[in-house]
């Protein structure tokens, strides 16, 4: 499969979006219209790149939007950055997610006691390739982590690009601890991220479930598929949806089918395209543990 | 004082040049035309910015060259990009050098038993700035670090842009311990930094002399002013410069000192602009200590 972008509205401003097509230049939902397998039988799966590695805008697919393009998370009235927090800069990893999964908000998971934020679920891949913003990429899963965000479980699914040359190699990267064997203090650093990532913005410090271990491939990869089957029941409108946009040209089976004229629709009621606003100067800030 | 660039050549090639021009949009040479002090009673020193933080093209002061464009290091033939050592992204400072200073080879500094590598001496801008390739920033100097690189000194001097709300406060960075007090961490993986950005292409850690303690602030002022009186020796012809250009247009006792027009046919003989190469791909790759 192959996929493409179109941006509408102005880099940097809350009218920002980036809507996704397929191969036949037709629009399409990065949530739903994309298969969560590139590939069944290899457990490969898709990932759509939100965040490239080492970049701050927290970009992420819009799912109360039609069509759930990617924009730019907004808090307090203020386009989201990830803040710097010494010695990293920006994601660092190329930061994503699955398409056709869900964390059910209705669902409380069995191990963290905690129910699902009501995201397609989340991955960071190590890859050597720093990936574009909307690049859809297929993705061997090593492991998971299960961060505790302000009460809701949010699985981080690590991932590594099937591209990558230690993907391919029969000796590389194939489970959780090939990622602490090959690229060591890379799983410290990614838990440490997560823990104080919203740590300069006035927040608490994350929590962890698993006492903040690793969960290997079988787990990570059972655990994906899981909020797959939750989202099989959102899109065939088995549960409530509450106010996530079901809307896709894919699913042949979803009450939420529309057509593409439909679809192209909405995005010709986007903003128009214009010249990108400068990221604020701040952005570039580090932060350092003791100063917080 | 207020400083412009002028490019020439083509980005990421071996062409590239970033020429300096004067207030009075005149050529000057960034190594000896830029005084060395931005301000001599508050010992307030000028960086000349060669590479951004974060950022990983090897970008110099052309010693070699007549004015002393900026130049990106080629090795063996091939232009040369600093390899990202996890968890770093690029150099993790504005990094420069102090114009009007040298490190001379023909000298064998006490502490260290080791000459001059030939360059002006270096600096590492620690402010929350990011700034431009070629900037000209005014800086308190910290402390320093005495990298011996391949059986050289090689200064690296600690400083902070003094436009940095944390070098105006009061209470903020005036010397050394204050960075470990202000930044904590940040001092060490300066030292790792420097122990090990050379080892992904195959060389040996470097040493540093004092144990790789970083000295305060009076000893790098005194470093810096010595580097100075070097300087002073190489620009008024009263030791030899070997292949260092010392052609210059604003220094009147120089025997090197040449015209406006003069430095202007300079300029014009260099390679015409166009478009810039891409970066390669594998600069983005992240070197792991236990790999290597």
């Amino acid at each position: 499969m192959s996929f493409s972008t179109e941006t509408r509205g102005r880099e940097n401003t809350q009218d920002y979006r980036l809507y996704f097509k397929n191969k036949e230049g037709k629009y399409i939902s990065p949530f739903h219209d994309i298969p969560m397998y590139a590939d069944e039988t290899e457990r490969i799966f898709h990932a759509v790149i939100e965040v490239p590695r080492w970049t701050n805008a927290k970009m992420e697919i819009a799912t109360k939007d039609p069509l759930n393009p990617l924009k730019q998370d907004v808090k307090k009235g203020n386009l989201r950055y990830v803040r710097n927090t010494f010695p990293h800069k920006g994601y660092i990893w190329n930061y994503g997610a699955i398409p056709q999964t869900w964390e059910d908000p209705g669902h409380r998971d069995e191990d963290t006691n905690c129910c699902g934020d009501n995201d397609p679920i989340d991955i960071c891949d190590i890859g050597h390739k720093v990936c574009c913003r909307g690049e859809i990429i297929g993705v061997k899963v090593l492991g998971a982590l299960a961060l505790i965000d302000e009460g809701e479980t949010d699985w981080k699914v690590m991932v590594i690009n099937v591209e990558d040359p230690e993907a391919k190699d029969f000796h590389g990267l194939t489970d959780i601890d090939d990622v602490r064997r090959l690229k060591p203090g890379y799983l410290e650093a990614t838990l440490e991220w997560f823990r104080m990532y919203k740590v300069p913005d006035g927040k608490p410090e994350n929590q962890f479930a698993f006492h903040g271990e690793f969960k290997n491939r079988d787990f990570a990869v059972k655990t994906v598929e899981d909020t797959h089957s939750f989202w099989k029941s959102l899109i065939s409108k088995k549960c409530d949806a509450g106010e996530i946009r079901c809307l896709n040209t894919g699913v042949t089976e979803s009450p939420f089918l529309c057509s593409s004229a439909d679809a192209k629709a909405i995005v010709d009621s986007a903003h128009p395209c214009g010249d990108a606003e400068p990221i604020p100067g701040s952005v570039d800030n580090w932060f350092y543990y003791k100063q917080w």
